[in-house]
């Protein structure tokens, strides 16, 4: 997808959220386990309920894969039918891979390929020969983690190299990489004032902003400090609209959550308008 | 698998060696294409035929990833014949996974349970609570990112965090994570000389060593500056093993390429018991 479709989605819509399909068979509602597919039978239900309210969908690859190969077909299920069904939704892989060189044009080619995403979450450790074959498909995307939404981010993350932290280096050094315009950025919103320092480096950029919510981070400040002249932003909520409500009417629920959150956005999206 | 079981085998193989399961339908003999499944008709007899020689097998994931449900399921096949036949050798998920708490415990299960992997790379940059969930798990081993023999490790990895190169820090940062003794760690023997400094920060800690041969680093070198008095070095090679032919003799040639190697590995460990 480009990014000019991803945008006018978002000025349609009045939404830039981004639902994360983190589907936990332990958390679904007990009544889809007697499904064939519980997973999928729940993905698609909470698709149908919110997709109005939303402008992207991004599955965590680790809750796929901790189920081997029934995973893989749930996963497989799921996007065949959000590319049928909902082709006009940007889809984000949020996998966190990274290898060298031939290794990444592999997991490209699962992502990007087989499973036709139009982005990937990459970690940003091994460098440019790790990233670049991610960046070497044409309206594809990658979503490079530069200040994540966990403790553990102080680890490494804040850590000053030369004078800067380190997830500005990151993203100062991404912007040499080939194909550089089809990068996104992970930028965690319980650190929202640490924005305004990003913007600096990438003004206009898409910045995938997990953490809203149930990890306490601020829509309004997100916007504040974060939002750019072409929105520029992605806001993700996984528990939070999926497990709603688990009763017979999680849909219903998840859908509720979502228009919460679309509403609150439609606001932020007012003030750009004025600002411009 | 407890280190002193792999350490054990080592003395009695004499080989500290590695195979990369890096499986390529393209690069495999191509009588094998018509198999059921020629992924693991290829690894089988390459197991078979390199299973004396060494201590470890690698499949990297992506290799499998690529080729969505059928390359899940000739890993996963894969790892049910090793774990049924070699329960001695030691098996890594070469996954370079990470992602924060819940998300990791997932990437853990999926490896260490549903898989039964003895261990897992995985990259550092999210800190903490990316690794720590994969530390809980007894008798597996987390093999953490510090120094990789790609060119793009000169991107992050060796620049200066206060003083001290940032794959030092992650060095230094790991060891005072929960369990860190369940700790091994990435080292790229393209680098060899930077393995002195690194076992003065992990004096006894296991280092996965890719980039002997067909990456350019040497094995005396690796051996000089890495090993330690448990050894303490597992040394990867793939493609010079699986591809040495591709003929009906594949295996016969891989053999001969793993033997050899391990030959100039009983050197080495020889040197060991002299210095001691």
């Amino acid at each position: 997808m480009k990014i000019e479709q991803l945008v006018s989605q978002i000025h349609q819509k009045k939404s830039f959220l981004c639902v994360g399909l983190d589907t936990d068979l332990e958390k679904i509602p007990q009544h889809l386990l007697q499904e064939e597919d519980p997973i999928f039978a729940f993905n698609k239900a909470i698709i149908e309920a919110t997709h109005e309210y939303c402008v992207a969908y991004k599955p965590n690859i680790a809750f796929y894969e901790a189920y081997g190969i029934q995973g893989w077909k749930s996963l497989e299920r799921t996007m065949d039918y959000l590319n049928t069904n909902h082709p006009e939704i940007f889809t984000i892989a949020d996998a966190k891979r990274g290898d060298i060189g031939n290794t990444s044009t592999r997991y490209a080619k699962a992502f990007f390929e087989t499973l036709n995403f139009d982005s990937v979450t990459i970690a940003p450790y091994m460098g440019r020969d790790s990233v670049e074959p991610f960046l070497d498909f044409e309206d594809k995307h990658v979503i490079l983690l530069a200040l994540t939404s966990n403790q553990g981010a102080f680890d490494f993350q804040t850590k000053k190299i030369g004078g800067e932290e380190l997830y500005k280096e990151v993203l100062r050094t991404s912007k040499t990489y080939r194909n550089s315009e089809r990068l996104m950025y992970v930028v965690g919103a319980t650190k929202a004032t640490y924005l305004e320092g990003i913007r600096q480096i990438v003004p206009e950029s898409f910045l995938l902003v997990p953490g809203v919510g149930a990890q306490g981070g601020s829509l309004q400040e997100v916007c504040q400090y974060g939002m750019a002249q072409n929105v520029g932003l992605l806001v993700n909520s996984s528990r939070g609209i999926l497990y709603a409500s688990q009763g017979l009417n999680f849909a219903g629920a998840a859908a509720d959550k979502a228009k919460a959150i679309q509403l609150e956005m439609a606001v932020e999206l007012g003030k750009l308008h004025q600002g411009s």
